[in-house]
């Protein structure tokens, strides 16, 4: 069915998912801040809308793909957004913010006749590109169902959980994603600082029990030394700040995420809040000099200007 | 080629691999310290040893699989088999022992003639059955050339380093296994005590970044909490108590590992070191009653009587 989808935020994630609605045969609206951002996707067949009033105001559904939690809610409610909607439409906020945000979008947005799911991705750049995003929502089972073709053209959607559920997955997601990278540094650079050789060590373990996608990845950034991003460090570092936060709400503790958020602190401070989350490793380094993996020299971004 | 080929250690892990040895055509003298267990082997055609020492003098090669250093020292050094061992021959020990443990067999073995090479194994009873394993050697470039043939009925061979290195991406090998079972057991329990449903969490997340064998088995067994080992927990935290002996010995501090082992101790010390490793979930759970992946029963192993 072809349905009138509006996309606000079209960076580097919004603007590939826009293209792929576009090309599954939707009537697409976009907005973004940064206006020129949306002028390759009307060059594809996209509308482009003045305001975040203006786009929702014409849509079935609204997509919000944008960096925050605040900047989800100033879009949605500050804008006008939310008051324009047409009834029964339906926002899907892809973005990844705190759970307890997505709980009190999908109340403000049901007490004024809309729908509300929240539906943060995994995949990067390269997922959101080839339509293989792994979407993780929160909601009602019968909006869940609605959004099918929405979700079709973007990935692979598991419903998880009501209201602010998807962003507790895509935190357990960046729990497994963050200590596993620190594991992998921990075992690399134990093998350096006891006399193996670590590029060998990580090809040995292999299709062993410790094979992973962060192993056969973030492993081999360690290996070269090559800290593009990638998932940039203070993104993460966010994450792992939203996780012992929601961890404290559910009055759990959880001592090696709290150990990784320290790594991720450390890794923003000593100045590589730019570089790929795999730099993890540069952070335990610094606490354990002069171990190191490899002798290459790091291959870093340039310094973002602030 | 043909070689002769004593076992040493014929328990879960040595008896299929002596099978497979037997199977790719070498000639395997068998010994184990449970005489019984060598019977199956004798019945394929392995021949029979009355001792460590009489099985190392008749092999161009003497294969090791014992559960300790200490059982290994005994049994190459205390038996006699040392001693009897033709001069060239070569030892390969596949137990997984501390570092510096496999280092001094090396010294001792280097100083009367014979070669040693420390090639610890990945992949379990599956594996060895499989002759799928994952070998990590450390050692003579030389000498793991002339072990080719043994371990290539084995599993797939890596040279990671000198004497030692092999033991060391063993260790590096249970650190990545260890801290990844308790980052899918934090995620796990975040998902349920913030109110997503665990298993469809899990679900979620396959495919995407946080993809593992661990998320997929280790996982699987904690939304099932079938805890029946597998790798059983007493044998994980004796690898994660070596781990954090050769960090102190290499002067690195691993934190990572440091929380793992905490909570690998804390499993054993509640009574579960036979339960699978991927129990260490009921160690977090512990801390944090009564948050609980899941309302089914716990499935445990039968206590072993002491």
């Amino acid at each position: 069915m072809t349905l009138r989808i509006a996309v606000l935020g079209t960076g580097l994630m919004g603007a590939p998912m826009a293209a792929n609605l576009l090309e599954a045969g939707h009537r697409v609206t976009v907005w973004n801040r940064t206006r020129a951002k949306t002028e390759p996707l009307v060059a594809r067949g996209a509308h482009a809308a003045q305001s975040p009033e203006q786009a929702a105001a014409e849509a079935d559904a609204i997509v919000t793909m944008l960096e925050s939690g605040p900047v989800v809610t100033s879009v949605l409610f500050d804008s006008g957004a939310a008051e324009s909607l047409s009834p029964g439409a339906l926002v899907i906020d892809m973005s990844s913010i705190p759970p307890a945000t997505a709980r009190d979008h999908a109340t403000r947005l049901e007490a004024s006749g809309a729908a509300h799911l929240d539906a943060p991705v995994s995949g990067g750049t390269v997922g959101a590109e080839a339509g293989s995003l792994a979407i993780m929502v929160g909601g009602r089972r019968e909006d869940f169902d609605r959004a099918k073709d929405i979700f079709a053209a973007l990935g692979r959607a598991t419903l998880v959980g009501p209201h602010g559920a998807g962003q507790i997955a895509k935190l357990a997601n960046q729990i497994i994603v963050g200590v596993t990278i620190g594991a992998v540094a921990e075992a690399l650079l134990l093998a350096a600082a006891a006399g193996a050789d670590p590029a060998a060590v990580r090809e040995a373990l292999r299709g062993g029990h410790a094979e992973s996608r962060i192993l056969e990845q973030h492993g081999q950034r360690m290996i070269d030394r090559a800290f593009l991003p990638g998932g940039r460090g203070q993104i993460h570092l966010k994450d792992m700040n939203t996780i012992v936060e929601a961890a404290r709400d559910a009055s759990i503790e959880l001592p090696l995420s709290e150990a990784t958020r320290e790594l991720f602190q450390e890794l923003v401070d000593g100045g590589g809040g730019d570089y790929d989350h795999s730099a993890l490793l540069l952070a335990l380094e610094r606490r354990n000099a002069p171990a190191r993996v490899g002798a290459a020299p790091d291959k870093l971004p340039a310094r973002t200007p602030d």
